[in-house]
């Protein structure tokens, strides 16, 4: 099925993809060449599976998990597959984190530091436990073939919400534990001195909010939602137009309308391009996603 | 005009409103009680303006900012009012954003410590700077009367994205703030003691992430949209049905479709709750926001 603004779309999605995993990559060089590398015997060469986990699974996959119905190649694959799909991205995503989490905790334990006293560590806790609540009400709720529409229809808004605002939140916390790590560790010479290993990881940063940008405009744009299967039922019972609706996403709409009462709209003029965004808009409200 | 949900939005509002506020109370008394107060002259006291002014403008007033048209009572209130209120508050937060950097600088100048090491400083400032960039774009093409309807169209999708997009990173640079703020000057006793100031702070930081929350809950429901001006004409003028589009704002639908295709998908049986959520997600759909 053709997508609207495939070429856009893909070009989005290369740089989302590049970002990313140049994200993976420059945590690697971060811990392998300015650090001490990777190891599991309690040393910073544990703590440092930290970073390397939390950017690959709680960022990258997650990432990826989130616009993975928006690929149009995979349209024509069942919905339960890429529901499963999804999920199991996400639970990717989940284990690398609790892994990610359990070096961290290791380390602390041999080096006698406490857990839990930074705002990084409350927030990134918390993040997690709610990921990990959103998978389980996710995989009994949708996967799952036994929860009624009506409860699928109460909890969708709440799951579409909670994934991007976790997402959001994970990439928060990332940044913090960046600039944390950056302070403890940069003393000779000092992080304000600019050294290239602040310089870099302050890159990497940058670039881990640049996937973040990239993901949260791809999935925002209706035209971009997978198209609802052919002989599809919307519930929709009680009246109303089954074309109108946005399902099971978060859409930024390009259209726009003029106000006569307000002296700033009251152009009518149109220009092609503005049609064509209206109307691909008018087209998506008729898509379904999830 | 009656609002769908009412008291679910009146008792999200009232939330972030609690919350906001404590998050700026909780600041002043941050730097006031726990760090050597307020003052402009180079020192301590003068960096202090710098988060008190950010979580103040940046967080607390960009947040109402985002959230302005959703208010009831103003849908009576001309469409030009209501944008020169957006516009008026996200200028007071650039002003006092702008207000917290000088201050911060001026500090750096006086102490003779470097600028623009850290990656807070990277992304605040980078944010800062499109933050008015998205103020200068939006007075021009939305609020002054002379752009066309068709170049609107093209930047309003372009603008809601931003301005949520960098709401969230300016969240991300005030925790990391804290964050280095706390590893910066808490050494006797040492953050990982959990003194009465780091486990403050840290509050402080969860109750910004939460406002963040709320902030982007209200604005993505649907049916809390302004509704269309009377007598208004939506831009759409080559076919499609004009009551069909989400206009101007991010909406995050709770509506569900039932793919007959998948077996996970196939109930039939609907909820009165169900039901309303999706009637009012087909009723939004004529409302516009910007």
């Amino acid at each position: 099925m053709a997508m609207e603004g495939y070429r856009g779309f893909l070009g989005l999605l290369v740089s989302a993809l590049l970002v990313g995993f140049l994200s993976v990559i420059f945590v690697l060089i971060w811990v392998l060449h300015f650090r001490e590398g990777l190891g599991w015997n309690g040393s910073g060469l544990e703590f440092n599976w930290h970073p390397v986990l939390a950017v690959t699974g709680f960022v990258f996959i997650q990432g990826i998990a989130i616009i993975v119905y928006r690929l149009p190649w995979t349209w024509k694959c069942s919905k339960l597959l890429m529901k499963s799909i999804h999920a199991g991205l996400n639970a990717v995503a989940a284990i690398l984190a609790i892994i990610s989490v359990v070096a961290v905790f290791e380390y602390h334990n041999v080096q006698k530091v406490p857990h839990m006293y930074s705002l990084h560590s409350w927030v990134g806790l918390t993040a997690l436990i709610l990921y990990i609540q959103q998978l389980v009400v996710g995989f009994f709720v949708f996967l799952l073939p036994w929860a009624p529409p009506s409860l699928r229809a109460i909890v969708m808004p709440i799951h579409v919400y909670s994934g991007l605002l976790l997402f959001g939140t994970v990439i928060a916390t990332v940044l913090m534990g960046v600039t944390e790590k950056l302070f403890f560790v940069l003393k000779h010479p000092s992080y304000h001195s600019f050294p290239p290993e602040g310089v870099f990881t302050n890159t990497l940063g940058l670039l881990i909010l640049v996937f973040g940008a990239l993901i949260f405009w791809i999935v925002t744009r209706p035209q971009w939602k997978r198209p609802r299967e052919p002989g599809s039922v919307p519930l929709q019972l009680n009246g109303g137009n089954a074309e109108c609706r946005m399902e099971g996403a978060i859409a930024i709409s390009s259209a726009h309308s003029m106000d006569a009462a307000d002296p700033a709209d009251a152009e009518s003029s149109s220009e092609g391009a503005a049609r064509k965004r209206t109307l691909g808009l008018a087209d998506s409200g008729q898509r379904s996603t999830m």
